[in-house]
C-alpha cells in the first residue's frame, strides 16, 4: 500500500450503473477490468470493453463519442483497435489514466455527461473474447505447495528437487489453444500406458484434470538481450486473469521425460476474459510470503525490498465443480477447494525478473501464468491430482457422486475475489469450462 | 518420388538469371525458396521474394505489374502482404501454383516478358528478414542419435528413456525470441552451480552450445479439437528453414527438471530466411529411416505406407564453425559435423500428427523444429555438447584454438544442401549467427 487512498479505491463511491453496486458484483467502480467483446449474433470487429456491475462500457464507441476525457492520442487510438493488444503495448501510465477516466465517467456524482444508451450493454448480451492475441505463454510453477505434492506421488524420496527454492521454475506452454471462459474443453486422446497391455496404447484420457492459476499479462516487453530488474518488473505487468491448465495426467505421465509436459496441457486451456489491472488491485497488495525457516535467501536479482514488502497479492481463489447430473437436477455447484494466492513461493515479480534474465524478450499480450495455486491444508489443493492424491482417495460430491478425475459433462469453475477491510471488494468474473467427449 | 518428372524440377532448365545456373549456387530455377525482405537501408515495409541465384524477385512488385500469370486472387493478395503468413495459410496448392508461375517467369526459354528491373535486386542488397510472424514455436527431438548421446552423459544406465520408441518428443519453445540469420546472439547470463560454491550463482553462461536443426513451417491449419492423419500431415507443411537452437548447457541442467528446458534456450534462436518449399524438394524424397531391429513398430496413428515410402527428405546438414581468430588470420570457416536429416528417427509428418492427436490446433507460420540433428558417428554430432562429449574431449581446430563451448566471437553457419545423381542440387542458403559477449 502506498499510505494514500487513490480516489479511484475509495469505498464510499458509487455508480450510476446501479448494478456495480450490489455488495456481491465483482466489477463495482473500484474495478473496472477490461477485455475484448463482440455484440451476440452480430458481425461486428470485436472491440474493447470495461465491466461495470452487470453491464459493459463499450470503450470504442465511448471513444468515438468523446465520453472518455484526458486520455492521450495513443491511447484513444488504442481504444479504436480489435483487441486489448495496443492498450497493453503502452503500459502502466497509460492504464492508470484511463482507469482514472473510466473512474470519473462512471461514478454515481460525475459532473460529465453521461454516455449514450449504446455505449452500454449488458454483458449477458455479449460474446467475451481473448482479451488480446497472445504471443508466447509461459506457464510457471511457483506454489511450493503443488510442487511438494506432486513431487510426493512421483519421487516419494525427493519431493521437492534441489532447484525449486532457487529457480523458479516455467516453460513455455502453447498459446493457439488458449480459450475464453465458456468454450467447451474435449477430451483430449493421447499415449497412455494400460495395464496389462504392453506398451502404449491411443485412446482418450481416463485422468483428465483441471489447474486453478493467476496469469499476468505483459504490458511493456523489453529488447531481446536486456533484462528487467526485480524494481520495475511490475511495470511490465499489465493486468491479471485467471486460467484454468487442463491437463490430462495419464498422457502427462508418459510423455513428460525429459523435455516437460506438452500434449497433456496443449488440448486447451481456458482464460477469464475481464484483465483485472495491477492499479485496481493496489488494495490488496501484501508482502511476498515469509520464506520458511531455513530456505536459502532469493539470489540478488530475485531480491528486492519493494518485493519483499507487497509483492504479494492477496486474492481468494475458489474452484467449483457442476457435473451433468447436478445440473439436471438443478443442484448448484460444489465448491471443491479455496486458496490464497499471496502464498505462493515466488510473486509475480520474480517470475517476470526471471524470464528475462537471460534476455529473454517479452511482448506486449505475452502471459505468464502462476502454475497450480495450491495452499498447505487440503481443502486449498489446486487441481484433482492433488484433491484426490492422484486418484486413490476420491472425492464423494454432495449429490453421491464420485470424482477421481474429471467425467465428461462436468463443468469447471474458478473464481477470484480480492477483499480487505476499509474497501470494496472486486473479483475476476468466472473462468469456465465444460468436459466434451472424446 | 511420383514416378513421372515435374517440369519444374528439370535439371536441363536454366534460368535468364545467369548466377541461378552456376552449379555450385544453392538457389537455381529448380528451387525457388520464398522469404520476407526489406531493401537495405529504406524504411519500406517488409515484403515478400523468391531467391534466384545471388538474386531475389520481388513479389510484391512483380504482382502489382503483373508479371506472375495463373494466380488466383487469394494468391495475388497474399503476394502484397508483408510478410509469407498469409500465402502459408492458402495452404500446398497455392504454393505449388506460385511455384510453377515463377518457374515459368524465371526460366531462360520463357515466352513471357521479363519483368522489369525494378523487379530484381541483389540479395546482399536486401536485409532478409523472419519468413513470418511465428505464432507457436515447438522443438521436437527426433534424432535417435542426439537422444542416446545426450542420455547416456546424464543417465548412463539409461540413455534412451522407455517413451522414447512410441513417442515423438517435443515442447513448446519461444517464438519472440527467433531471430533471422545474421543476428548476433548475446552470452546470457543464468543461475549455474559453480562448485566449490554451494549453491547457484547468477553468471554468464560457460557453456554455450549450438543445435543443427531443421525447421518446418506449418501451411493450412487445423481447428482445435481436430487431428491430422498421417496420410494428410504433408499437405499442412509450406516448406523448411535451417534453425539454431542455441543452448546453455549450465543454465540447462540446473533448470530443467521437471518441466523442462527453458532460460537454457529462450535467450535466441537462429533461423534461415529462406523457405525451401515442400515441392522444390519432392526429388529428395526418401523412404522413413528404417527402425532397428527389435523396436517397436509405431503406433497406428504414427504409421502409414506414405510415410514409409517416402517420409524422409535427404537434406544433407553441415555446421561451420570461424572464431575471431580465423577471421583476423583470414581462414576460411571450419567444418565440425555433416549429418543425412533422412536418419531421423520420426519424420515430419509423424511429428506434425502426433502433434495434433490430441486437438491442439496448429495456425499457419507456426513452426516445428526436428531437434538436433545427429547421425551415428562421430562427425555426424550437430551440436558441441556431444562432439566434446560434455566438455571431455575438446575439438582442436585447424589454427590450434581449441574448443569445449562456444567463445565470444564465434560465428556458426548452419548449410544445408540436396544432391541427387540426375537432378539439380539445391541448399537452404546460410542459417548464421555471432557470439557477443555478456
Amino acid at each position: 500500500m502506498t499510505g494514500r487512498l487513490d480516489p479511484s479505491h475509495d469505498p464510499a463511491v458509487q455508480s450510476w450503473v446501479a448494478s456495480a453496486n450490489d455488495p456481491d458484483s465483482d466489477f463495482p467502480i473500484q474495478n473496472l477490468p477490461l477485455g475484448t467483446f463482440r455484440r451476440r449474433g452480430s458481425s461486428d470487429q470485436p472491440r474493447i470493453g470495461a465491466a461495470i456491475g452487470t453491464c459493459l462500457l463499450d470503450l470504442r464507441r465511448a471513444t468515438e463519442v468523446g465520453a472518455l476525457g484526458g486520455l492521450e492520442t495513443a491511447t484513444r487510438s488504442a481504444l479504436l483497435g480489435p483487441d486489448l493488444g495496443q492498450l497493453m503495448a503502452l503500459g502502466r501510465p497509460a492504464a492508470r489514466l484511463l482507469r482514472t477516466a473510466l473512474h470519473h465517467l462512471l461514478r454515481a456524482d460525475s459532473p460529465l455527461q453521461r454516455p449514450p444508451e449504446e455505449c452500454l450493454l449488458v454483458i449477458e448480451s455479449a460474446d467475451l473474447l481473448l482479451p488480446a492475441a497472445i504471443g508466447d505463454y509461459t506457464d510457471f510453477y511457483a506454489s511450493i505447495h503443488h510442487a511438494s505434492n506432486v513431487g510426493s506421488m512421483f519421487r516419494p524420496d525427493q519431493p521437492l528437487l534441489p532447484n525449486y527454492k532457487w529457480v523458479p521454475i516455467g516453460y513455455h506452454g502453447r498459446a493457439s489453444s488458449i480459450v475464453p471462459s465458456g468454450t467447451p474443453i474435449k477430451r483430449p486422446r493421447g499415449q497412455l500406458q494400460t495395464d496389462p497391455v504392453p506398451g502404449p496404447v491411443l485412446a482418450a484420457t481416463t485422468a483428465l484434470d483441471y489447474e486453478c492459476e493467476v496469469a499476468a499479462w505483459v504490458g511493456a516487453g523489453n529488447q531481446l538481450g536486456s533484462s528487467i530488474a526485480l524494481a520495475e518488473a511490475e511495470q511490465h505487468l499489465f493486468g491479471l486473469s485467471l486460467l484454468n491448465d487442463w491437463s490430462a495426467r495419464d498422457i502427462q505421465r508418459w510423455e513428460y521425460q525429459p523435455l516437460g509436459p506438452f500434449l497433456a496441457k496443449n488440448f486447451g486451456t481456458t482464460i477469464s476474459p475481464w484483465v483485472v489491472t495491477l492499479d485496481a488491485l493496489e488494495p490488496f497488495r501484501v508482502p511476498a510470503a515469509p520464506r520458511p525457516e531455513g530456505d536459502p535467501a532469493p539470489l540478488p536479482y530475485l531480491d528486492d525490498p519493494g518485493n519483499q514488502s507487497r509483492g504479494g497479492i492477496a486474492i481468494n481463489l475458489s474452484v467449483e465443480l457442476r457435473t451433468a447430473r447436478m445440473q439436471d437436477e438443478g443442484l448448484p455447484a460444489h465448491q471443491l477447494s479455496c486458496a490464497d494466492f499471496a502464498a505462493m513461493y515466488w510473486t509475480l515479480g520474480q517470475l517476470l525478473t526471471h524470464h528475462t534474465s537471460n534476455g529473454c524478450n517479452l511482448r506486449p499480450a505475452d502471459l505468464l501464468a502462476s502454475g497450480t495455486v495450491s495452499g498447505p491444508t487440503r481443502d486449498s489443493r489446486g487441481c484433482l491430482l492433488e484433491l484426490t492424491w492422484r486418484g486413490t482417495e476420491p472425492l464423494t460430491l454432495p449429490n453421491g457422486e464420485i470424482r477421481r478425475f474429471l467425467e465428461d459433462g462436468d463443468e469447471v469453475v474458478l473464481r477470484g475475489r480480492c477483499a480487505r477491510e476499509g474497501f470494496r471488494a472486486i473479483g475476476f468474473g468466472a473462468c469456465a469450462g465444460r468436459i466434451l467427449p472424446a
